[in-house]
């Protein structure tokens, strides 16, 4: 799968002996330029080598160009997507729901919002954005499938919304802490049950 | 209301002639600044009263202080809460989620997403993000307990969640473009549709 990609896997010349150090020297010499402020748009191959103590061409190597490095960089940020098990949907979304907005690395919260702005004006900055939350979506796309074949869902179930309205809640709860009186505990579960059953009286 | 004080409704000094000209520069040179890149942290008044043309004091016989003039300004942004009409709370919800993420002033998509990262360190500025959204929030609630009380929606409503569930996906997608595949025409119908009848089958 594209999206499991890490910096590990990335192509390198035949023969040379694999070096996991550099690589992860290389990720987190990327991910601590970004914390530190600097944009998508203005990070450099040069500043990313200089930081990681490594030549560019050890970079180039490993990536094609900055916008794979980066990305493999960024979605390092949120970890391995989950797995979820396969058997109830409402269990399977509740997974999926809790990894939303759910980053494994602190640098996440300097680095995250700070695309926003720049995601609306340049599409190779939505692109990369894209390539990091649309195999999440892929999975909840999935799930929300097999529950239609199973008869756990309604057949004429409105997918793409019905993911915006399980991932809005969380990502505006835990990006923007939209709401003072929603504590995260819990909010994975309240957000799959009130998205299952609605909200109309019956 | 208190979300509808407005610059021109800021007190002012007793006999002192009303000048809505002077307030309206103050407000617009408050937005340009925060617009071009100053926080709401390093804007000063001195600033401000450079840049509106006017000196220190016409703006504290206007305004308390700086956080008040913000708050005023970042109101001004959305423009005037929407009015729901009271019939159908069907028709209510899609008057208010309709609003949601929409600004009047194409200031607002270079000023708010600056605010995010911010809110998340400082309380002075959670605070002054959660004066402009409250009030719309509020209005939110009222139409859910309405609905609750003509039986339009179930008794035992997870309120504060199904807010999030009506607000996030407008905001992720009109904030953020977090899905290319979903289209903002008849995006607020969708949403509180899904909302509405939930995605169980039954």
């Amino acid at each position: 799968m594209s999206d499991m990609t890490s910096a590990a896997d990335a192509p390198r010349s035949p023969g040379r002996p694999r070096s996991v150090r550099a690589d992860e020297a290389i990720v987190e010499a990327t991910l601590d330029l970004l914390a530190e402020g600097n944009s998508v748009e203005t990070i450099s191959i040069e500043a990313i080598a200089a930081r990681a103590g490594v030549g560019k061409a050890t970079i180039y190597r490993r990536w094609p160009g900055k916008d794979a490095l980066l990305t493999d960089a960024l979605r390092r940020l949120k970890g391995n997507p989950p797995a979820p098990a396969g058997r109830s949907v409402r269990d399977d979304l509740v997974v999926l729901v809790s990894a939303v907005g759910h980053h494994i690395d602190p640098r996440a919260a300097r680095i995250m919002p700070c695309l926003v702005p720049r995601v609306n004006r340049s599409p190779d900055e939505y692109q990369l954005y894209q390539s990091i939350i649309e195999p999440r979506r892929a999975l909840m796309r999935e799930v929300l499938r097999r529950g239609i074949r199973t008869g756990e869902l309604r057949a004429d179930l409105d997918i793409e919304v019905t993911m915006a309205m399980l991932t809005g809640p969380m990502l505006i709860q835990r990006v923007l802490r939209w709401s003072p009186d929603l504590d995260d505990a819990g909010l994975p579960e309240r957000v799959v049950d009130g998205v299952l059953e609605g909200i109309r009286a019956r």
